[in-house]
């Protein structure tokens, strides 16, 4: 009998902010394969006789992507139940579609369970949500990873500033400067208000806040580094409003 | 002593997505507010000596939330330990961000609860990741709420199809030959993969796929209800690949 894969998301960070039914597989799992993204919190509640650390490998990314794919393969076909531990959602920019193609060419039966991404939680926590009825429609999370310089980006940051609504990039920390020059160059007001939140649930949390045109500057005075999120649009504004009363964590005030 | 309101997501449905402190909080509150957004499997859990139905109470939108609004500004005040319980995540199109400020306005302290968005837990558990490094470097989440004819309508669709990552409508059972045919207008191409998940994760969990041209006769031949999400995208297609493999339930296949 081929055992299942479980592509089971960890959340931000926070094990309390796992699902119940994470929590459940964690335990019921033969084999847990995990880098290190989830944190150290969730990483210290996984026993030593389960855990296979495949982020050690990670000697470029190709290699380590098919070295963890073929694994699961191999353990799946050995009648194991696995759980595959990914940080934050398993499709929210985790790889977790490439998984679960490779899984289903090689035939084996496979769950994705879904989790808290950062990209939501990281703002709430912090006092911001990321839609609003009276100031944003829509929200879109987007990889802050590729240049907005290089012509062959898929990011196209003149829609996303079209768009009206919430805009949350995670994983841009470094291009921050570039990206934030892109949206004001696409029309987007300076004064938009923009919120970085560093290790969202995690300790050592922290929040940045500015404007399109102050953001750059907040980040550096605060020390924001990844990981970190960036939210920009009015919504963002809201933490002014609530942070007296956000009980959240010191850190996050 | 105020007491503090806990404004929690219960996820999709499926009480096992529940996150573990939602499932912590929901033991130790004194009272917990709720409508019938989390769902039959959640509310179940729910003890009736601490239950408060704020749902029932919904004759007109404002009035209703100005109740809630209200009421957990009274109960903080009495000291209580209260869960506004909220369906999906509190923040994604479900006004915690106007309870948030209300909150905060009125001297109340509060912590928002992170959840399991449906907007993508229901396409992984039908088989699609919402976002992949070869097709789609973003993911927005829109309201279908709205018509696309009107003047005033806050979603610019033609912004969205420029964004050429996937997109996720909510509550976009009713208007979806509208905005079917106004991604196909601004230039998306007829086809482009989409999907359609009602009730992700709850019992009568369906789903159907089509293309913008064939996913209007696709919802109807289904018999899709509300409440179902859309997903637009090349990434929806990626069911087709794994859907036999998929353990989740037999209704997701």
């Amino acid at each position: 009998m081929t055992g299942t894969v479980y592509l089971v998301g960890s959340g931000p960070g926070d094990p309390e902010l796992l699902t119940v039914k994470a929590r459940r597989l964690l335990d019921e799992a033969d084999v847990i394969l995990h880098d290190k993204l989830p944190g150290p919190d969730i990483l210290a509640e996984i026993p030593d006789e389960k855990r296979e650390d495949v982020g050690k490998r990670a000697h470029g990314e190709g290699t380590s992507q098919q070295y963890i794919n073929e694994r699961l393969v191999e353990l799946a076909r050995d009648g194991k139940t696995i759980v595959r531990l990914k940080g934050g959602d398993p499709t929210v920019f985790g790889r977790g579609g490439e998984e679960m193609v490779y899984l289903a060419d090689h035939g084996v039966p496979f769950e994705v369970v879904p989790a808290v991404t950062s990209a939501i939680a990281g703002p709430e926590i912090a006092g911001i949500p990321v839609t609003h009825r009276d100031h944003a429609s829509s929200v879109t999370f987007v990889t802050g990873h590729e240049s907005p310089d290089k012509a062959e980006s898929a990011v196209d940051w003149a829609a996303l500033a079209a768009t009206g609504g919430t805009i949350v990039v995670l994983m841009g920390v470094t291009r921050l400067p570039e990206y934030t020059a892109a949206l004001v160059d696409a029309g987007m007001a300076p004064e938009t208000p923009v919120a970085m939140v560093e290790r969202a649930s995690r300790e050592g949390q922290q929040v940045a806040t500015g404007t399109l045109s102050t953001i750059v500057d907040a980040r550096d005075s605060v020390g924001i580094e990844p990981p970190a999120l960036t939210v920009i649009g009015d919504v963002a504004s809201t933490r002014e409003r609530v942070v007296d009363f956000l009980t959240t964590t010191e850190a996050a005030r």
